[in-house]
């Protein structure tokens, strides 16, 4: 946890403390970012005293191995109020409360209000996210090797693709991999052959591969960390107007990493894109690319409109693609570093195999 | 999707149509529920035209796949300005909209706001979830297949147990074989070794396995409908002591459902288990059970003070446990469908396996 950039927060938002909860199974990524705990409760983290985390009795041993020291035990049916309790009896002020207002239900803020009837909500969740956005050296030293995991485990899907029958023969062994190495996958892998590849993000079935191009995309979750990488082979025989398309594709790709720069505005560097794809640019159908962190997608944003820039210690990835619907699609993914230029952490050769 | 009833839904709110949306990739059940389609978009149901779905221009192919027939293209970057332009084109009311306050973020809200400037909102989220809370026949064929794969796969593992070395390898392989059948995982299995077991929500490591006890809770995804399924197995020599306690646990759990009868109030039902444990109770430190359908947390909730009654046709778990801190843990946990009497779903043997 960034404790000191995190105080700046609460001090620009006039904030008392911040209050992050999760009510059901899918973690809050700020929690987790501040915390390093994943389930069911509350963090508060005061501007002066040190960060405490309520969960349930089932949770406490899970929260006891977090970042966090402190840990209390909630009532769950009264969330809110176990909350101010223990506010009040560590003697922490709450005039103003730093609020995550994106992983905040409408719910939940009318049960918060019942007993916080006075207090004023501050919404911190850019702030937070805009905290993320830069990654520190620790966080550079994981998602390197989150990717480094990915690769591993692309390179051995693609060695042992001619045991593979179907879409979900290929992601459950991308899983089944992921999970051996004690890892989590960073999203529910797309493996898109043939007509399905036209959808970025198809979910695999479990009929029969089509033969031509196949979209594998996939990252891990290494402490918590993300990776993404997508490579697209070829399954039969490639004509030479497909390897021409490949190519042109990972042409466009590989130029525009080359080129960033610090600075760089994203929202160009997808108009640029789109430029450089030329005739394929009305089948290019998602964004550039996103950043990779705690969560699979984060700041910087590269697609239309966006105000981001490029900075030192960025982790984001460049990911055009060209989806013919009805017919195919092929993607060409890294997970990319910002240092004085753009470093590429998923190393997986981009020649297109033919298999 | 049940129209009938949930037109009563609107009827009851007085709205002239119910807005679900996702925003990020974790899919909205309620939106799931009514439409089958589950990535980032909008669910508009009308109370007098047919639904609507509003998805990103690359989930159009998806989307299409769902049981919406009317499939619109939104722009991401003013997504209730695109809902609002499709609801005046197709001459849809939107005096007062029904939405479901359990996922509306608070700045969704503020968005949403600013293009529906003079509409009423009503929450509908409870509504929802009480329509989910009795299953229709159809879906009751679904959930009895996904146990059925559960049990599978459990018992697969099970036959397969001496291979593996770490909770990971175990995880791993329940995952894999999920994958291989074409399904997804309902959550991130549980494989507690030794005092792991203690944490009912232990998350797998792939250090060696712990001697003693071990939980594994597991449940797949068919068709969207979630199983759930504990079996607590024995590595090495169980001490009759241990066995004696198991059995214990096991006499209690049978005890629980044979009892079951319509009516019955669910808050009662965990306090009669927590009476059944004796000196065990204060070692129980989850609810008794909860529904399970599209989501595997959802109602009715078999917890104190849950004023849930068992209806017919619901589906819901049965999961007494002793977690004893730091030394063992214990659960034992079935789906069972309420008929005249619950009928247990999940039909792995609950005689304790010592492996």
């Amino acid at each position: 946890m960034r404790a000191n950039d995190f105080k700046g927060i609460l001090e620009k938002n006039k904030s008392d403390f911040a209050l992050f909860y999760t009510l059901d199974q899918e973690p809050n990524p700020n929690m987790f970012y501040f915390s390093g705990y994943r389930g069911v409760g509350a963090l508060i983290i005061p501007k002066k005293k040190s960060p405490c985390l309520m969960v349930p009795k089932m949770e406490v041993e899970r929260a006891k191995k977090s970042m966090v020291k402190q840990v209390c035990v909630m009532n769950k049916k009264r969330f809110f109020e176990s909350i101010s309790n223990i506010i009040k009896k560590r003697g922490i002020l709450s005039k103003k409360i730093g609020i995550d207002n994106d992983n905040f239900s409408l719910n939940a803020y009318k049960y918060f209000k019942k007993t916080f009837k006075n207090v004023k909500t501050k919404d911190i969740f850019y702030d937070c996210l805009k905290l993320r956005e830069v990654k520190t050296n620790k966080e550079i030293r994981i998602l390197k090797k989150s990717c480094n995991y990915a690769d591993k485990i692309i390179k051995k899907v693609i060695n042992n693709f001619k045991d593979f029958k179907t879409e979900t023969d290929v992601s459950g062994f991308l899983e089944y991999e992921t999970k051996k190495l004690g890892l989590d996958i960073a999203f529910s892998p797309v493996v898109a052959s043939g007509s399905n590849g036209s959808m970025p993000h198809h979910e695999p079935t479990n009929t029969k591969l089509k033969k031509g191009f196949c979209v594998i995309d996939f990252g891990v979750k290494y402490k918590g960390y993300c990776s993404d990488i997508t490579r697209t082979i070829y399954l039969g025989k490639a004509s030479g107007k497909e390897k021409q398309t490949y190519n042109f594709l990972l042409d466009v790709q590989e130029n525009i990493i080359n080129n960033i720069k610090i600075n760089d505005n994203c929202g160009k560097m997808y108009g640029d894109c789109v430029k450089n794809l030329g005739k394929y640019s009305k089948y290019f159908i998602h964004g550039l690319g996103h950043g990779v962190g705690v969560e699979i997608h984060e700041l910087p944003n590269l697609s239309l409109n966006s105000k981001d820039k490029v900075m030192e210690n960025m982790v984001f990835t460049i990911e055009p693609g060209i989806y013919i619907p009805k017919k195919f699609g092929i993607r060409i993914e890294d997970t990319v570093l910002m240092g004085k230029k753009a470093n590429v952490l998923t190393k997986v050769s981009k020649d297109l195999l033919i298999i």
